[in-house]
């Protein structure tokens, strides 16, 4: 019985669209994910500027997270002013609570830290205008997804992230989805200054959007972050110094030598292929999953990440 | 800067309800979680019975998870029968898929599996109807959600879990939120016993529903299903054996005698204080969260659980 055929095809179609009714589970099954991106094109794969790619190294591996100047673009700079000063080499994860985040930075930068052995941030600033949200700017790629959102007037994709947006207020925001890196602060608004991040590891916290700053995705390695035993203090905090994970070292890519950069291609959110995807996702059906959702919601889908193929 | 702050109180409060803004963050604070719960009366929490509260041991401690046989009366049944005849002693955790289901039952069940060596279900039925949804019915309690659903016509709770129903169809079910507990099965939809189980650990996989039984809720212990190394195989499967964590047992809290019996209470989804707490989700602000969400998505919402004080 079951096993892999629980989600054996979670991912299918948008060659059903045609079809008046799937309800009898008749009809030809949706492509899988697999089949849906083995059939995409080069030019709808992009590969992220090494100048927002950011490296982080933990003993168990590497996450890649992917910055997004064009939402939040101070954040952007203060980052890679931190990680340009090895400012994260030696810090930890911090804090893992079950449902909500993992958060990373320095361990004396919490309630119970020793703030005179704070590290110093360096040539990067402590303070940042917020950047909850921008403008809606028409020069910014916009993939609406049609299918309604519980906290925003209108969802879609922009750059490859999840995006919400008011046309009435004219802003929009990074969604905090799964997977997607916050700037945790104090108070204050501008007291997020990127030296202490945030990645999303449960059901969407929504009720952040506008109120603290997304800086990015991680592309590769949420396992790492996701799986980790949650902190047994409140919030998730761990309670002693050796139940951290120690960060090894962050680096932006771009200061990598080209052979050391992550060699992967996000699935563009403009594309045919992503379209197919998203379609999979709310009206998809097959033999185990008779019953198409016929809605989707935006924080469901993943965005796609390969490996790139080596040049010829 | 932040760290505690980041989610100092995500939980907001009813108080505010009469004030006419909120956006300027000078009004008074929202109450927290905690603050909701101390005010709520005895006669706002439920002793789970017995009947329906399974315990699963593993290693690392004890998994508490509440059937709902309003919902799915024969898996319910069929489950307490495994359990009765000890099947899942000595079983395990097959599989952790990243931002999707923690699953457990015989490791032999599997397409690697040596089928030869599949453990009897005893008494149990190797097949149930499928109970993907139920009727509505009247003398079931119903809290609606006025937020709206992507998914559904309507959600709210029942009895303590998350809802979503189509009053067209004349049709509800459990809705596959964070820590739900669905019946896996082979591609038949009556192939779903109740001997293999899974955990939802990531955002909502709502087109599940209406595809599969949903039999509960993960009640205590969810960080040890989500907290877990994610399996290497595709779908979160472990290659070997020794990745696999063993289940010590799994017992029926009916058959405990009443000192072992888990001693714990939920906050009863009718209840003023539950409604407090949806409220302060919802439209609750602080220093911190300057800008109330304006809307709660139904599998943003946790149904407390506390330890019960002992009788004097």
């Amino acid at each position: 019985m079951l096993s892999r055929h629980l989600i054996a095809a979670l991912a299918l179609t948008s060659s059903l669209l045609a079809l008046p009714a799937l309800a009898d589970g008749q009809a030809k099954p949706t492509p899988t994910t697999k089949e849906i991106l083995a059939k995409s094109t080069p030019v709808e794969w992009r590969t992220p500027d090494p100048q927002n790619l950011i490296i982080m190294q933990l003993p168990t591996g590497g996450v890649v997270i992917e910055l997004a100047p064009d939402f939040t673009p101070l954040h952007a700079a203060n980052i890679r002013t931190l990680v340009r000063g090895h400012y994260f080499d030696g810090l930890a994860i911090i804090r893992v609570q079950d449902n909500f985040v993992t958060q990373w930075g320095d361990p004396n930068d919490d309630d119970n830290g020793d703030k005179s052995k704070l590290r110093s941030l360096g040539k990067a600033s402590k303070t940042l205008l917020p950047e909850f949200t921008r403008a809606i700017d028409p020069k910014l790629a916009w993939t609406p997804l049609p299918d309604g959102d519980v906290y925003a007037p209108e969802v879609g994709f922009s750059e490859g992230f999840p995006v919400a947006r008011d046309p009435a207020a004219g802003q929009q925001w990074l969604a905090h989805c799964y997977g997607m890196v916050g700037v945790a602060r104090d108070v204050a608004p501008e007291t997020g200054s990127g030296s202490s991040l945030y990645a999303v590891i449960g059901q969407a916290p929504r009720r952040l959007d506008r109120n603290l700053a997304v800086a990015g995705r991680v592309l590769e390695g949420m396992p790492l972050l996701s799986g980790l035993p949650r902190g047994p203090e409140p919030m998730g905090f761990y309670a002693k110094p050796a139940q951290r994970i120690t960060i090894e070292s962050v680096r932006l890519a771009a200061d990598l030598p080209a052979k050391d950069r992550p060699a992967i291609e996000v699935l563009r959110t403009d594309s045919a292929s992503f379209a197919a995807l998203v379609e999979a996702k709310r009206n998809g059906h097959n033999a185990f999953y008779a019953r198409p959702a016929g809605k989707v919601d935006l924080c469901s889908i993943d965005v796609p990440v390969r490996e790139a193929k080596p040049a010829h």
